[in-house]
């Protein structure tokens, strides 16, 4: 059977009947509608967006494509391999083969009659290589940093978007009373977080966690016990983990978990895209009264946050505030990890990307907005010893917040 | 405790005991000293190493940092986070904290006692923002595209390389067989692959398969059955899968496994950052002749392409032969994808990343040396109905080439 052929016949009863839901056109048009306006105010008369994920926010695929956004006119989706998947995908309605990058100004001139004279670019994640090449390609035009805007836009996030949130945070509930029955004694950490990936898998969790960066990675096997919760690595997080080897020095490593460990479990779930990110503790038998005090001080702050959420509330604000609050209860010098190596932030943006705005952290003046989602994580780490904490995914609602991660909030002891 | 001094006196205990092998000296310091003769030759006098996976090659160590490598003198790493562990982990004398990206220039000249004039980057994976930061750090500086050159060092392995290379392809080996015992009618793919994934892991597998691209990821759960090993996708493979939803359209899916289906499982095994990348058949009960047949021409390519693989043998030419040969065994338009979306190769190197030199494929006219690894993979697909293939991977030897990947090539059914 032709492959082009099969696609356009049969593609749609296929993802119909197995669970894979396109993106509805009135979604895009939002959002695509949405960034115009941003363009304008920043005088960019087109986008040439290259990074994948920014890609299908506004294309609804993540074939191998570009997509050029022109303030004025409609976009073009520039398809590099399998251009009747990318049709049945996305709902824009110019979509094209891309045989060769050279051919890219021909095509947007034959699309929309000219060559824009400034030409934003996602200049945070597109190597310097391809951005010469593309700056090659368009002699005479200005080419500016559309990161931002672009970062920016995706920080509120729609009904659909949410609900798809919503349905992360449900099977990371799923994953999180599966795993009181699995964790036992004598196993290790890999294989209990290996254990939660599989069966996350099976409600639909992709397995990847995006970062927006060319060298962080974000694992959903990110379990921690006793002595690992103490150890600093890689990430910017106030514990990694000791890690399967200097190659990938974070999260679950070899070590067996023991009875009366902290067993912290900071575990995010993909849904289409979307991320729910949260942490539990866990202990087999009972935990030791410093780690479940200082426990209770991460609830009490991760109020704390929740308490002061609202659109119009600094984050900077909420940040600095916890770091009082912090000193209050008498973690100073462990809260959000060891000193001299503590992260400065209580809150990160979530969604298609792990590492989304806002930031609820230090330097970060400004003000949340109804529908933007993020996770707080407040965490205490004593080195050598453990480290516990609890993260939620929540969003910013008219008047406060709503959670989307509706697991209990207990310490699981079994 | 001071996680500084818990760091200084615990963590070698730590990792010896958990199988968290580390870098010896000689391997980084043999890597440096080949490096530099490049370096020499294209006349570059400094490298500054910003990927996280090539600093780990020519440092040790995977925490976030730079690496400057300068043409006379000692490397210098420059720690952005967890400096104590970087120095355990890193055999390099010259480790050193980096409090702001500007205190790059001041801390080399306090290193070498100068600054160079010839700086080379990593142009493909590097952004294009971070590249202008670098830039206006050293006014008066060129900056040269160092990645091929750390890219061609990268290709050729070293013994300490290829142990760990061969020990993920008997980690692999246990994976497939456990396969036998886990597939069952009624199974969804990602069911499937998502057991097998955490079976690995409790072997040492990291999970993730690291890829140069800001824009392709891999996974180990490439697993597909009959309809959906014939569909094309983003990645640049010959069938692609359906995938669990328009944000990762590759791999596995919610598509139940039925009896007589052909059954595709791509698996990689990461392992201390290397890996091995294998493909074997699997049915449940018969599967129909047509695969079958379809599959022993794989085998038969495989097989030729392994017969011709020796030092100073052409990549292209291995490639060229494969399509002459697949189209006498009468598979022209099925052979590495459907007509129009037929990939072009038959081979990619493989070690710290999916996608290194030598590639055996077209446009790619050079020699195999000994110590190059690569992952030889034919495949045929039949759009609509599904996909066989076979896939190893080899090291060059100095006669021939080694398989490390010791599974069984015989169809698996169970």
């Amino acid at each position: 059977m032709d492959h082009a052929d099969w696609v356009k016949t049969e593609f749609q009863s296929l993802v119909d009947s197995h669970g894979y839901r396109l993106t509805p056109a009135e979604e895009i048009e939002s959002r695509i509608a949405r960034l115009k306006i941003r363009m304008n105010e920043e005088g960019v008369e087109a986008l040439l967006v290259a990074q994948k994920t920014d890609c299908f926010y506004l294309s609804g695929t993540s074939q191998d494509a570009l997509l050029y956004l022109p303030l004025q006119g409609d976009a073009l989706l520039l398809v590099k391999r399998e251009l009747e998947r990318a049709r049945a995908e996305s709902p824009l309605r110019a979509i094209t083969a891309l045989t060769s990058l050279r051919r890219i100004p021909s095509l947007i001139q034959e699309h929309t009659g000219k060559l824009p004279g400034v030409i934003g670019v996602e200049m945070d994640v597109l190597p310097a290589k391809d951005y010469f090449r593309l700056v090659s390609l368009f002699p005479g035009a200005r080419f500016a940093d559309a990161s931002e805007m672009i970062r920016r836009l995706r920080a509120v996030k729609s009904p659909f978007e949410i609900a798809l949130m919503r349905k992360a945070g449900e099977i990371g509930e799923k994953v999180y009373h599966h795993a009181k029955h699995v964790l036992k004694q004598g196993m290790t950490e890999i294989e209990f977080g290996g254990l939660l990936e599989a069966e996350a898998k099976t409600y639909g969790h992709e397995g990847l966690l995006r970062v927006r960066s060319y060298n962080y990675e974000a694992y959903t096997w990110h379990v921690l016990s006793g002595v690992t919760g103490g150890m600093v690595s890689q990430s910017d997080s106030p514990m990694g983990g000791l890690g399967l080897s200097p190659a990938f020095p974070v999260g679950a490593s070899r070590k067996v978990m023991q009875a009366h460990e902290p067993i912290l479990v900071d575990f995010g779930i993909c849904y289409h895209g979307y991320q729910a990110d949260e942490t539990r503790m866990f202990s087999i038998g009972r935990m030791p009264g410093k780690f479940v005090e200082a426990y209770h001080a991460c609830k009490a702050i991760h109020d704390a946050v929740l308490a002061q959420t609202r659109p119009g509330a600094d984050c900077e604000r909420i940040f600095m505030n916890t770091l009082e609050l912090a000193e209050k209860l008498g973690y100073r010098d462990s809260y959000l990890g060891p000193p001299g190596l503590q992260t400065r932030f209580i809150g990160h943006g979530i969604g298609l990307e792990l590492n989304e705005f806002p930031f609820l952290a230090q330097g970060q003046a400004y003000p949340l907005e109804e529908g933007m989602t993020f996770a707080v994580e407040p965490k205490i780490v004593f080195p050598g010893e453990g480290a516990v904490g609890l993260e939620n995914t929540v969003v910013v609602t008219r008047d406060g917040c709503d959670i989307l991660t509706p697991l209990g909030q207990e310490i699981f002891e079994v």
